[in-house]
């Protein structure tokens, strides 16, 4: 299994985080993306859309970030931590929500604000506040949901980690390093979540990659 | 099984149709949005973000359009239309994959251009062109991948259509009836796809609800 991306990137790393539970050797082919490699034609014929990150295991090519964790969660599902809810429908249907949620409704406002406030600063360019005010209070609201849930069930989709809290880890990290991150410590079962997640020793792998880049 | 949802909206028109390619039973719960119904006590308890559909079968309860298109297909994958690709792990990868282009490709132009183009004029608002250019570009991109793909494969996923399909329905039709048809029209395969797509019968279903609401 070969993984191309990049460290800093947060559908790279969600990737890296889901081999690391499963526990599986690969390859990390890191893409040189300040010098455009990712748009180059061979790295087009590994995703058309020109982003990392992009994985293949002989002729199976994926792109993705969440494809591709779901792929390697069912094909390796009797090594390292079980990150799906193998059962009926009902239960599978149950942690599908969950994914879909983080994907749907967490994801867009995350993703602006670490675009806003981690990577705009680290490329010496302008937060812009007003985007960067009204993406807080949507990501506001929907942690009000995830407190409620929260208070319910350890994790988001059961008792256990799943691929549906696993997603969340890239932008979560990058939004704890930011003013954003009173949006998490002001909810506690959200803020006692994140404590529990970014402690797992597959992601502390991860930010042993990440520190290699900064 | 219960669905609450409007028929003028992608997200409930996408379980619809889901719904009448497997052919089975169901109630339809009109969800008064115009009076603010899916902001109630009673609907939040359905779907705690406010947003239609919410779906009901027994003590399941679920939301998000792709996580109950995806429970309605497994688990009533002897009914109806296949929209599943059973098999190895990396068949089912592929599937996986092409959903997930539509959720994170496709769908977020789309969207706001559903929303420039069709939705702003149906309620007398004006539509913001720069936006809806900013979009279509950006939507163009996202069909060219497709046109090479299509050129490959009759439907997105696989030989036969599927979910990976199935989802970009609602958006495809309002697309079609604005000015950002022609971003179809000019790839052939795009504009192939989409006129067999359109005319499946559950899709005539769909739009049939849709006419009794215009
Ligand atoms: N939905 C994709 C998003 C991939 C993505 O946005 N990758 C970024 C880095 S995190 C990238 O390659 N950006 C460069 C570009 O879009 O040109 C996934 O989850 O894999
Ligand atoms: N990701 C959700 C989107 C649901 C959604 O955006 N529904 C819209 C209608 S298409 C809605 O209820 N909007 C009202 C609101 O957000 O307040 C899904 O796929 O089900």
């Amino acid at each position: 299994m070969k993984l191309h991306g990049n460290p800093l990137s947060t559908a790279t790393q969600r990737v890296l985080a889901c081999l690391y539970e499963k526990d599986v050797e690969f390859q990390f082919v890191d893409v040189d993306m300040g010098a455009g490699e990712h748009k180059s034609e061979k790295f087009l014929s590994l995703n058309p859309f020109g982003q990392v990150p992009a994985f293949e295991e002989g002729d199976l090519k994926l792109f993705e970030s969440r494809a591709t964790t779901q792929y390697i969660a069912q094909e390796f599902s009797d090594k390292g931590t079980q990150l799906l809810l193998p059962g009926s429908n009902k239960t599978m249907a149950v942690l599908q929500l969950w994914k879909e949620v983080e994907a749907h409704q967490f994801d867009p406002p995350a993703t602006k604000l670490v675009y806003e406030l981690r990577y705009k600063p680290f490329f010496g360019l302008t937060t812009d506040t007003a985007v960067a005010e009204e993406n807080e209070a949507k990501l506001g609201k929907v942690l009000d949901v995830y407190e409620g849930r929260l208070a319910q069930s350890k994790y988001l989709a059961c008792e256990h980690f799943s691929l549906a809290d696993l997603h969340h880890l890239p932008t979560v990290q990058y939004l704890m390093g930011s003013s954003a991150k009173k949006l998490f410590d002001s909810r506690p079962h959200v803020s006692a979540w994140v404590a529990v997640i970014t402690a797992r020793p597959s992601w502390t792998k991860v930010q042993d990659m990440v520190k290699q880049k900064v």
